[in-house]
């Protein structure tokens, strides 16, 4: 007994964890009808002031398919002079990682699902296809000194149409994109798209992938969903088994309007709620993101779901 | 790095953990108007359906203080052919210790929180005179052979009137109440009252409370809420730190009138589905339990807070 709780009593929080905000991202797109772009500019700008660093701003998208985000260009334009900043964007092609260089964006994210069947129906490609768009991005990139490359690996644990995703399934579309990535700095982000992934799925396919992939210019995301109520456990597990940095949006911004019961990310709050108990360094002030996560919340047309807004402030802190 | 890693790889799924389910007693005690009996045992069946093993059934308390709870002997008597059920009440005092063994109730939960204002508030007792009802509890107890105590120490992370409550504080009120205890069966519980405490906050505490306290007749239980979306997280580090037992509440049945924001217990079917996700063994069945969870959210006047009854069932297994 004593063996057992000395090997289980390892749950020392790390110093730091990197939270990426993906609300201007993740959340607004959920949006059907798009927000103006002064609206976002004011909510972007309530997520710094609460110490935000990292950002998925945007994508560089074609407008017809996805109008949300028509405006990217303009909001990095907009925060152009915030050098401490570090904004990234979701690429789907080639030209779309162009334009983002061209604006200014010096972190780019490509998403391949694991699973054929949700990357046909995401990205209308199948894996191996998206794989060649990432080569040609790849390439792009190492002409670009400073940029660097988050793969967003859709799926890696249950994908809608074919259900529970084994660790070696995420192994085999990693290896075939990191063969492509050279020297690039890559962080690889296991997403959790469904929401649908439990703690323990989450421990086992960080500690697989993890063991099998290292490098010094390699490093661990985890981005998830609290649809199923897993939301901080996931992140925490993931974070105890590699990963250093997490996707959230604050005021749990997301869900969508065909998946009845779905929601957004987990909610920025909440996490850092949980990482505040464990004195782990975020360098977000709780009680500036839940203004922020009010803004949020008061959008038209959005699907917010946070615990810790639910909860009297003065109970917060 | 890789000794880094191999030190946090350590969260394998324990093999099997106790779900008490206190819905009956937490939850039916939410709703204002006491519910009839006759729906409470059509409730309590599906549950024990579903393969709930245990079971908080209600309180031997004054009806006048607390009458959802004035059919507690009726409940027992009708579920008293379930040999295999190990069902517990809530006695405050010892009258009420004695009604709950005369209705054939072999194990007793004594409430004591660890905060004096907390005790104050919730028995209108300091925590002294607490301890010595529990002293005269123990000593009917010691004259019954096969009946075990669960010693329910409330505000073990947060009182709503003093804050953050630090785990010496738990410790003295425990070792006070083991010096009383003797050679009787115990199971404590910290009880997470508020739902405020964060997974890294309920890992210290366990750690620090069974490195101090152990003994073959002492086991270790887990009570908490969602209310700040840490629910399944802070049972998850309770586990992984000692605790063979954790409290849930189908449908997450529960809250309070008069605190706005305040949920139920973390509902027992998203432990049991992240348990479930570690082939955790708990004995229930999610899709009875859900079936479960439907009855308990119909009921008038209820409040739930379940992540996973949101789910569209053909997502769930």
């Amino acid at each position: 007994m004593n063996d057992e709780i000395a090997a289980m009593t390892l749950l020392t929080p790390p110093e730091r964890v990197d939270i990426v905000e993906v609300a201007p991202r993740d959340g607004f797109q959920s949006i059907r009808e798009p927000l103006p772009t002064d609206e976002k500019i004011r909510c972007i700008q309530r997520l710094i002031e609460a110490g935000v660093t990292r950002m998925e701003i945007g994508s560089f998208v074609s407008p017809r398919a996805i109008p949300q985000m028509a405006d990217t260009g303009a909001l990095v334009a907009a925060f152009a002079d915030r050098a401490a900043m570090r904004f990234s964007a979701l690429v789907p092609n080639l030209s779309g990682a162009e334009l983002a260089l061209a604006e200014g964006i010096r972190e780019l994210v490509f998403v391949v699902s694991v699973s054929e069947s949700h990357n046909q129906a995401n990205v209308r490609r199948s894996v191996g296809q998206s794989l060649e768009e990432l080569a040609r991005i790849v390439e792009l990139l190492e002409h670009e000194g400073n940029a660097c490359l988050r793969l967003d690996l859709g799926t890696s644990f249950d994908c809608p149409y074919e259900g529970t995703i084994a660790w070696h399934q995420v192994d085999d579309v990693l290896s075939r994109a990191r063969a492509l990535c050279g020297d690039l700095h890559l962080e690889v982000a296991l997403c959790d798209t469904t929401g649908r992934a439990t703690p323990y799925q989450v421990a086992e396919h960080f500690r697989q992938l993890v063991a099998r992939h290292q490098g010094p210019r390699l490093t661990w995301a985890f981005h998830g969903h609290d649809t199923y109520g897993m939301g901080v456990a996931n992140a925490l597990f993931a974070i105890h088994h590699g990963a250093t940095t997490v996707d959230t949006a604050c005021a749990g911004l997301g869900g969508c309007p065909f998946a009845p019961g779905a929601t957004g990310n987990t909610a920025t709050e909440d996490l850092v709620y949980a990482l505040n108990g464990g004195q782990v360094y975020s360098g977000i002030d709780l009680s500036r993101l839940l203004a922020a996560a009010d803004a949020i919340a008061a959008l038209p047309g959005g699907q917010t779901a946070s615990h810790l807004r639910q909860v009297p402030r003065d109970r917060v802190a």
